[in-house]
């Protein structure tokens, strides 16, 4: 009980198999390995590693790391598991095997990464940032780049980062000031100081590999002057040993609210005038380098969020059966009626349908993303593979943003069904809530990622990617419209599809006209009631397929509640949730001129 | 900045005389003493303090206290700052001056205490546990209790706790175990176990006084048999002299998500046999007792989770003030363009709004609240005090819940305004957002107090209490109506009062058909909504108030910014986030059935 537990499989397996049909895709040649049998066992295997070896660690994790003298001590916990998760090939599951990878699709390797960072975020940070680095480095380096990093980094042997945030350049990655000169034989010297490096600096791997972003010298001001080079922790021979010291010193580590078995890291550059890299890419394509690696880091967060929330469900949900306190509401006033577990008591059964709402939902929603990224890769250019270009780069936003505002909801009303045992370090809903607030802040705050959605999504080819999106709705509403007991869910679902229609339109317009301040100022609450109907679609998705299966009669006895669930969940969303975004919003509709017309001093108390 | 600040004073001054005129208490005996000049002394003093003594104070509190051989040690500066807050006569602030209190209004208590919970909530539990259990004390002991206890604890001579709770008997107190044996001189002899409770053992005084439930030898099962004792951590001498130990033990302190400056302790009563209680109040009598003392106390928690946010939301202010980072969003590609403060970002203004909403509104409510009970203490019997009355018992669990819940909400949001900064434990935003999460779960979940709400206080006296409220929503639509600019606020927030009027109708009569349950599985959304509805009742009534001043030409230079401020603010909250409580409402309306159809199996995942 006080460990915790983590999500069962049924309803991954729902999702991976019932609504999207992923076993498709081992038609294409890219995914022929991959059959249901295949994906079953991998499902099986990720939750019994990260039940049995990840989720164990993670309170120990929460004790945090230790500085000392420049180096970092990591959980001893931390290590071993490292060892065991790089012997299981999973850092470079869904890469090339010619780099090391087991090329399994992105959805698969979702479906295990949900297990993994549900078990333990802070752990799992050290193989995601290592897969990050290597990916790029396999997207932009030369060839002997990647033959000296990529294949050491998918195996775990070299860990990774990314050298972003200098403390006045956070949003404003433009403002940074590290920089680098050219050397006769074509590296380059590093100087800088970087902050809030997460895994900057550890003894779990030989090296780390850090790519680090920095200003040419004579470079242009701003984002157009920023430079991307790969700066190893201990250089490396050509024969890919370990050369000397690379002068990357960890001057500190953060204290922080939670993901406290991650160390955050002040890192200097060349403060002995002795930090070499090699540029990654090309001069002055920094940024350009970091929109390529952005839809996936920002999925990875998103990624992140849904599955605290998954894991803070899956204890509350296991607490509430177990824990008996107080009579059942229409025997409050009789002494002598026997005490109930708390799942009996109407606002505790509330409090799980929210939860419940948002984890499937989202569980939905990034596994179709997921699949978007595998369709995308599979398809020859065409208008198909177009529009999953399209859904992704609409969808990454609202992924980034909505699934890590929802995910830390959930966990801190999965807190709050444990009463006061939630407040307390023995069980593990607090540490849940801790881990995930960085989601929010992090890869671009969720205020950017609204941004990103008004100002370089919606726009977007016409308006295209909306379209498509509100396509797949349609689809979903008429399926459900035909099904006994779906109609009003989905003419509802409907309404609400027309009605965000409406207010993309607005926003749009309005983004483009003298009220474009106001736009923005409505920018967050725009992208949040895109992420509620999108969760409305998808429950409906999900209630279509669990009514069919009831109604075909050939449901397994086990399966038969798990089935009513889904269509009680989705009956839930729409009937109590879906309508608050629809007064959402009307209120997205006023591009109230408050925001930019209060005063500063207005805001004086 | 590291440390940051508290509100300023601007707002309370507005509550207090230009809302409240609580200057007008003083027409009454009771308060004579309590003019306008006598007001703003002291909250002058009452900010200095806490700016001044209690804020520094506070980060050394997250430390924690350290426990050792059943020894609690408290942090060294919250043992200071506990002497000057004794020798500021602040624990009886608002008590009888016979009892070594000041006799000031509850109003203006509230002023001072917003400040103190502000700058620290752990710290301020010493003190205002003391202050509750003396209040117990004064009302419900025997005259002897009265003189040997009241006036030590009102001047912290000695400490106060509450000692509820044991593993089994949360929410559910009726299923305590401790028990009482009445011994031949009248005393009993008390033995059992009680967990979480806050104060319970500590070295800031020479004693302390645990008021504790239990259950007399013989009595009813359930909430009928329980009683209430005085039993003190060392026995008092008929002269008030310190007598033996007592034999309450303290068996340990959690380690807990926040509040770490305040010990959460097990306590063992009569392990070796040697624990004496007096009865206080009469047997089987203590759930009354708990009742009485009820108001006072999630009023307090309340103030909590209101002041925490208002602190967060002062240092959000300030930060974004402050913080340099990125362009203005129309000069977003001109690289050569000047960064500016991030308070000039739409997205930035927009949280800052949100935050000033709710801190305000919450603000108002207290105070309205606050000043309810003063006119119920002022009032001889007469209809007017039936109505504060009724007011108050309608008001508390919205006050208790709904100021937690969006305490909270805006501490979450004021680590964002911080970006990275706001998770490191170095800036003050993270601690806050630790240390207010408790106040949604103690002192009755805030699905209790939902629960209060729709099944003891909407139909009471036949529902006059929500008339009631209703009725002054109507004069401040009615006085607004007449202000220029303000007819469209005023029309949305008579809508909002409209619909509320229907949804508590339709709860109340759902309540009471065979739907009875789903009633209850929108009991929380109900409070929400009601809560949302009285907020937007007060800004309109702040913008009322700040349209006239400024209408009137003879606002003060400097003031003008502010009453824009308050008018700003209305709208924001009025056009933005009244129609999602809109839109929540029709999700009430529907009683869905799913939370009580789902099986429980159906939240297998």
């Amino acid at each position: 009980m006080a460990q915790g537990t983590l999500s069962g499989r049924r309803d991954v397996d729902f999702v991976l198999h019932e609504m999207l049909n992923v076993e498709e895709l081992s038609k294409h040649e890219l995914f022929a390995d991959f059959n249901r049998k295949t994906i079953d066992m991998v499902v099986s295997e990720a939750r019994n590693f990260a039940l049995k070896e990840i989720l164990p660690a993670n309170e120990e994790g929460d004790k945090g790391c230790v500085f000392e003298n420049g180096q970092v001590k990591t959980p001893e916990s931390f290590k071993r598991i490292f060892d065991l998760y790089c012997e299981g090939e999973w850092i470079g599951a869904s890469e090339d095997p010619e780099f090391g990878g087991q090329g399994m699709p992105n959805v698969l390797n979702l479906a295990a990464a949900e297990f993994f960072s549900g078990a333990s975020m802070a752990f799992m940070m050290y193989p995601g940032l290592t897969h990050g680095a290597a990916k790029m480095i396999e997207s932009l380096g030369t060839e002997e780049q990647k033959k000296i990093y990529v294949k050491n980094m998918y195996t775990g042997k070299w860990a990774g980062t990314m050298l972003l945030t200098e403390p006045d350049a956070g949003t404003d990655v433009g403002a940074l000031t590290t920089t680098a000169k050219k050397n006769d034989d074509g590296t380059y010297s590093i100087t800088g100081n970087k902050i809030f490096i997460s895994a900057g600096e550890h003894d779990m791997t030989e090296n780390i590999i850090h790519p680090v972003l920095a200003r040419i010298e004579g470079a242009p001001a701003g984002t157009r002057g920023i430079s991307l080079f790969i700066v190893p922790k201990y250089r490396v021979n050509p024969d890919g040993s370990l050369g000397e010291f690379n002068d990357v010193v960890c001057t500190g580590i953060e204290e922080k609210m939670g993901i406290h078995g991650n160390a955050t890291c002040s890192l200097t550059l060349g403060g002995k005038g002795n930090c070499i890299g090699t540029l990654l890419g090309q001069e002055n394509k920094g940024m350009k380098a970091m929109f390529l690696m952005m839809n996936e880091a920002r999925f990875g967060v998103g990624v992140q969020g849904f599955s605290l929330g998954a894991t803070s469900f899956a204890n509350a949900v296991a607490y509430a059966k177990e824990r008996i306190q107080g009579r059942e509401l229409l025997k409050f006033m009789d002494a002598d009626a026997p005490s109930v577990n708390i799942i009996k008591h109407p606002d505790v059964r509330r409090q799980l349908l929210v939860m419940k709402s948002y984890v499937e939902g989202m569980r939905a929603l990034l596994y179709y993303v997921a699949r978007c990224f595998d369709m995308e890769r599979v398809l020859e250019e065409s208008d198909e593979k177009e529009k999953y270009k399209a859904l992704i780069e609409f969808l990454i936003p609202v992924v980034k943003a909505y699934c890590t505002d929802k995910g830390f909801e959930v966990c801190v009303l999965g807190m709050q069904v444990y009463g006061g045992y939630g407040y307390i370090a023995e069980y593990p809903q607090e540490q849940l809530v801790r881990d995930c607030k960085i989601t929010s802040i992090y890869e671009g705050t969720n205020g950017v990622q609204a941004m990103d959605l008004l100002a370089r999504k919606l726009g977007m080819k016409g308006g295209k990617p909306l379209m498509d999106l509100m396509g797949e709705m349609g689809n979903t509403v008429a399926q459900a419209k035909a099904v006994d007991g779906l109609k009003e869910l989905a003419e509802s679902v409907e309404k609400a599809s027309a009605k965000l229609g409406e207010v993309a339109m607005a926003i749009g317009q309005t983004a483009m006209s003298e009220k474009v301040l106001d736009a923005f100022g409505s920018a967050t609450p725009f992208l949040e009631v895109t992420g509620d109907v999108v969760m409305a679609w998808l429950h409906l998705w999900r209630a279509t397929v669990a009514a069919k299966a009831l109604a075909s009669g050939n449901a397994k006895k086990k399966d038969e509640a798990f089935y009513q669930g889904q269509v009680k969940t989705a009956q839930f969303f729409i009937q109590t949730l879906l309508p608050m975004a629809m007064g959402k919003m009307d209120g997205v509709k006023t591009f109230t001129s408050a925001v930019m017309e209060i005063p500063e001093d207005g805001f004086m108390q």
